[in-house]
């Protein structure tokens, strides 16, 4: 079960509720460069090419924290560092993502690129490439003890 | 073939690009009561549960229109009134919000209701929900000559 984040509670239909969390330009990037572009790091989630600024970065990846989609671990290689992981409710946002996906794809197909790597594992249909981003997620939180 | 709105293009991941047009707290309430709640009209629209105001739902429709999502024609019955109306674009975000329905029902579920004719609606399951959804829409647009 996720918190109440800082924003008001608008309604309590189930699609206000969820974009009373994710529901802004940056949130889902976030989300998206943790579950499906293998990020972990802080550093590497300001590298986008989105540009998120450092301050918008700090101010979701906190937001997304305290409503529970989100935790993080001091880095094993050293304690300056941290290595940031979605909880099973952020994981479980791959849905919202691969709909999103599917629907640029259909409508806004001059506007996107998909690379030729990303686009061969999308080939295998959306419920299988999710399972397979789901399984290497497993393997990395096996592998960090999280 | 959706167009670009006034939000710069931050980059040409698919997920970027439809939050580009819908990521934010507004846009895909707007889209909901135009698709599930069976509204059509700016005064409707403005009473939504969520208290959107004046100037941020008309800001939304010119965005959600200038992006080929909705489009609005004159009432019928009065030309000081106009009906809006979802394109098929913007129709198709349905499976976007049965995901985004979903997650909130396994992981807000303590903050969410659902009305008793939703519920059962939706009892179908996600996939007849979004037909039988579709089909009225349909039936509507037929009637208003769409």
């Amino acid at each position: 079960m996720v918190s109440r984040n800082e924003h008001a509670i608008r309604s309590s239909c189930p699609l206000a509720c969820a974009l009373d969390i994710i529901g802004d330009h940056w949130s889902l990037l976030v989300i998206r460069d943790l579950l499906l572009m293998g990020k972990h790091e802080y550093k590497e989630l300001l590298e986008s090419d989105e540009g998120i600024s450092s301050n918008i970065l700090s101010d979701r990846l906190r937001k997304l924290q305290d409503s529970g989609l989100l935790d993080v671990i001091p880095h094993p290689e050293s304690n300056k560092r941290k290595l940031y992981f979605l909880t099973a409710a952020g994981k479980d946002l791959i849905h919202v993502l691969l709909a999103l996906g599917r629907w640029s794809a259909v409508h806004r197909s001059d506007a996107i690129f998909v690379p030729e790597e990303m686009r061969a594992r999308m080939a295998k249909g959306p419920e299988a490439f999710g399972k397979e981003v789901l399984r290497e997620l497993a393997a990395w939180e096996k592998e960090y003890g999280v």
